[in-house]
């Protein structure tokens, strides 16, 4: 399984990936599932994969070919004058990995399914996020759904539904990120550590602002336990329950 | 889909369900899915099911049965000698039923399958809580997994693990297991108020400690603002992320 959460904010867009894979608990490994692309001044482009892992590094093998061969038939993400063009692109590249390894066409319950969470801005329009299907098609983020979650999304939807907030800075956005991650890894053995986190701020079109962070990040340890003790003073705030 | 969970204490047991059912979301129906059974001074049992509702049913039915029918091969949980052989006569019938639904026998995957968490004391031994499995096999909890969840369990997981504490009152316990579901609630349409409360103190041989929680329970309303609030106040206060 995985863990993303790609969320628009005022002030641009935030993601967050873990990078465990796995088939069943023995084929364990750590992949990156947080692609980037930008040209300087123009556009940058995040790409967020949950699902079968030879699918999702087949569409992003087949975008960085299709920007290398500019006389393929299928245009590049880096020449698409929309983000709405981008995630069709990265739609139909999806479905046709999809299609490839399956007789039966492209299917969410497909065994070679995965689901992709296409973000980013190109010059001349704001930053916009889109989900894209293993079917191809997609839906994009609006004030009432701000951000997508792809993978293992239940455990850590409660405290991101509670603690959102479209003004937050870039850093309270990481924290209520990591929140949302650290419920998910004590809870479930297939999202793991490091996480990858990516910070776009609107109008920067770059997509240096990373940060890996790993098992052994002081500030993650500090986090998990400071979590630990606060939600239980939170509940112990709470007014009690007359039986 | 449901919502129950089952969860052992220091001081005794509780258990809360919701009752909510639907096949697809047109066929939507409030039912109860804590069921007890007790002989006072000698034995309580608490049945919570999650799964196929015309299974469950069949399962709590055909227990009833048997109860009134002395001569059937079959002996009664009111009969049986431990919680142990209570959980086994349960799961022997969920076998049963799933399977005369089914050709090809009971399987966890099945449209006929369930899940149910059983609960209780019999005179002379500790309070127990077994999860019985569709295939009719069953764990008890232990101190390492002192509750069990069936149904939608992942939304409600993270704040259990985080707020259950053996030692807790049965207040504070009606209070955490209130803030799962309500975490529940928020992200799943399947899962729907009124909920049911069981208290069982060590010892009672009584099942009468119930509450149904409805929607416009003052409590739980006020509950579910101080929480939205609560939180926000326990992220706040927590260290900030440098970037």
């Amino acid at each position: 399984m995985t863990y993303c959460v790609g969320m628009r904010l005022d002030k641009g867009l935030v993601f967050m990936s873990d990078t465990r894979t796995n088939a069943g608990v023995d084929n364990v490994f750590t992949f990156r599932k947080l692609f980037t692309w930008s040209l300087p001044g123009e556009r940058a482009i995040v790409l967020q994969t949950a699902g079968n892992l030879a699918t999702t590094q087949a569409v992003v093998s087949l975008l960085n070919e299709r920007m290398k061969a500019p006389g393929d038939r299928n245009p590049s993400i880096l020449e698409a004058p929309t983000m709405f063009q981008v995630a069709r692109l990265v739609g139909n590249t999806l479905k046709e990995v999809v299609q490839s390894q399956s007789d039966q066409g492209p299917d969410a319950d497909s065994t070679f399914g995965a689901t992709i969470i296409v973000g980013g801005q190109i010059a001349g329009s704001d930053p916009r996020l889109f989900l894209v299907y293993p079917e191809g098609n997609f839906i994009e983020s609006s004030d009432e759904n701000p951000f997508f979650q792809i993978g293992e999304a239940k455990y850590g939807r409660p405290i991101l539904l509670r603690g959102y907030d479209p003004a937050m800075s870039f850093a309270d956005a990481a924290k209520l990120l990591l929140l949302s991650f650290e419920s998910t890894l004590k809870a479930n053995l297939s999202v793991g550590m490091p996480f990858d986190l990516l910070v776009y701020p609107e109008g920067s079109f770059s997509v240096d602002k990373t940060r890996r962070i790993a098992a052994d990040d002081a500030y993650f340890q500090t986090l998990s336990t400071a979590w630990a003790e606060g939600i239980k003073e939170a509940i112990a705030g709470l007014p009690d329950f007359e039986l």
